[in-house]
């Protein structure tokens, strides 16, 4: 195990009603003047923008509103925000939504705060201050609720980038299961993929010795491999989603990732093909996850065997371990037709004449490699992308 | 799934050298003058303590120390404490050992900023305000490093009982596994011991559908199932102890607890165990905990086929389920004895002519009566200590 640090400490509340408490959280964390940000209509058509602003007026903060979030956020609105804090010296986000709603609060926060254009965060510096953001989460998917992180699409060049700071880390959010039963199952899918995803690209290590780590990793696995399918068949499934939405957020606040090397390769070539065909994220990684699996198992089967037994529940065959890793492989992929996530390129949309310009557009160069597990150079990924043109 | 709230805010330092990072997590967290809390000569003898004192030193940071504090902490030593804090001004408290510094230390923080006797806050009364406490952790049992709990004996009465409030929890926790090669391995078993109880203390629960925090508990009990018995056999064994650290502490900082009702029975049945006799806590949970299943399973099979299913790989006998579930349970007394843990009453040194005494001091009544998952009552204690005779 590495030696690491661990610091989780936006406060969670969970459960049914909990959205009534948005403005007490938001005076609790130092909150004055609010800007709440969201992206289209169905915040609004659940209620939930009207409880929020009822709870704000109850408890006299202040609070002006940016709506239009897209899904894979865009640098555009998030300038467009930081303008309007700026003038309305806004000092708390407020963001209502998914992963985009919440990624795009994180980059105005961040943005705010900083003299230089917001860009330089998503172009590898590290954001050091920022805007406290308090989250309502009406999407189990991104985990942004919980994270460091945020991912913004920027227009010119169509560049999907990331950005990481702890004062990117929400102060609160707010999870009621209840508003993401209203999710297409598409996007339920989706979401669920990102999930597993990101838990995947935490296993797949090269550091030994995680026990723990790994024990955790497989329960959040083993969890939406119960719950997915079951919320699939019943959108209104309340403890599916509950246990699916608390699963999100395990999976990406890293208490599942401490103490080892991390390789986030299907997350890096995924972006890509968002930002090329502007396909669903959890859907993109749908295809690509198991492509890459099936490349980098032959390179290095290290872990393979263990998330084939432990994970799918396929028997170890000691004299075949190949066969045992790639039918683990195999059970994911099938796993993900099954809740209905598309396994090829074709199913998004994606044509093979694009490989080599996605491929060669992620900045990956022989002194800049991509991912540990396996590290990929831009005929690798060339090679992932074809791998992702069929399911076999 | 129930609703919850989940806040965890400690900093985690873990890894070799990190206690060298001491005085710079002080000084983040606003100490300026610290009192240094400990137990033995086992900080001394490490080197611990001076490398503390020197960090210290280097950052210009007052201190005043005060050491002794003994397995299952005393009353005594921590009004000593709360009144060196007065005197010398201090304004953060680094409680350098295991659960017994560290509960010691909870206990003073409370006090210091309490006008009243700080008993009250081991009588029922919740902890609204405390002075920030650090932890260096030399032991993995407790949890107290990351949990919001402390555990006091009352020399008077000899009565050990727990408060709980969200300013107990640690600022900053640093846990460095090096530190518990050097406990023998009684106590290492008995810390292990500990970490599964605490663990199995949320496992059992009357909950419906809470698949992510059951898998995340059974994650945790497998962990050590795996690494308990490596640190026996091999005391300096880095990696398996690091990961016996991480376990004790997400065994309870409440991830594996949330939403779900919890039953502390067996904590319970055992501190009166550990005030009458002195014995190591995890030893007497290794005597009570088989004890409370093997009695309550009888009344409320729920989650034992689950537990002996999963956690220790008994396949289910769907035609006989209470033979898996009491193969579970004998399955993990069978681990306690393999780990060194006693099993018996006898071998704690207790007496059966104590047990009518040991349950009538609990406080338990018909209109307060122990538990959830099972409720127990007065002769349902002494039931339980009278399976605890023996083994079989």
């Amino acid at each position: 195990m590495n030696n690491f640090t661990f610091y989780s400490p936006t406060y969670f509340a969970f459960g049914k009603n909990t959205e009534k408490d948005a403005a007490k959280y938001v005076k609790r964390f130092g909150g004055t003047k609010v800007l709440i940000h969201y992206g289209g209509g169905s915040v609004k058509k659940s209620g939930l923008y009207d409880t929020v602003v009822n709870a704000l007026n109850a408890e006299a903060i202040p609070f002006v509103e940016l709506g239009g979030v897209k899904p894979n956020p865009r640098s555009g609105l998030v300038y467009e925000g930081i303008d309007l804090c700026r003038k309305e010296n806004v000092d708390f986000i407020l963001a209502i939504g998914g992963g985009s709603a919440i990624d795009s609060a994180k980059a105005i926060a961040a943005g705010v705060k900083y003299d230089g254009d917001f860009w330089d965060f998503y172009s590898g510096k590290e954001v050091t201050k920022a805007l406290p953001v308090g989250t309502i989460l009406t999407i189990a998917a991104a985990g942004s609720e919980g994270s460091p992180n945020s991912v913004i699409t920027k227009e010119e060049g169509m560049l999907k980038r990331g950005a990481a700071g702890e004062p990117l880390r929400p102060v609160f959010s707010i999870l009621n299961p209840e508003f993401t039963c209203t999710l297409p199952p598409y996007q339920t899918a989706a979401g669920a993929t990102d999930i597993m995803v990101h838990v995947i690209e935490r296993y797949f290590t090269n550091t030994k010795e995680v026990e723990i780590t790994d024990r955790l990793c497989e329960a959040v696995l083993k969890t939406m491999i119960k719950e997915t399918p079951r919320v699939i068949a019943d959108p209104n499934h309340y403890d599916a989603r509950a246990n699916i939405m608390w699963a999100g957020m395990i999976a990406h606040n890293n208490i599942c990732g401490v103490g080892r090397e991390q390789d986030w390769s299907s997350h890096g070539i995924e972006h890509e093909l968002s930002a090329f065909y502007d396909v669903a994220h959890g859907a993109g990684l749908a295809v690509i996850t198991p492509a890459w699996m099936k490349f980098v198992m032959k390179k290095n089967m290290n872990k393979f065997v263990q998330f084939a037994n432990r994970v799918w529940d396929v028997d170890i065959d000691f004299e075949h371990p190949e066969a045992t890793a790639y039918e683990g492989i195999y059970r994911f992929q099938r796993f993900l037709k099954l809740i209905g996530m598309p396994t090829t390129f074709a199913e998004l949309g994606a044509k093979e004449e694009d490989i080599k310009a996605m491929a060669s557009h992620m900045g990956i160069s022989e002194d800049n490699l991509l991912g540990s597990y396996v590290k990929l150079n831009v005929d690798d990924i060339e090679a992932i992308y074809r791998l992702a043109l069929s399911d076999n």
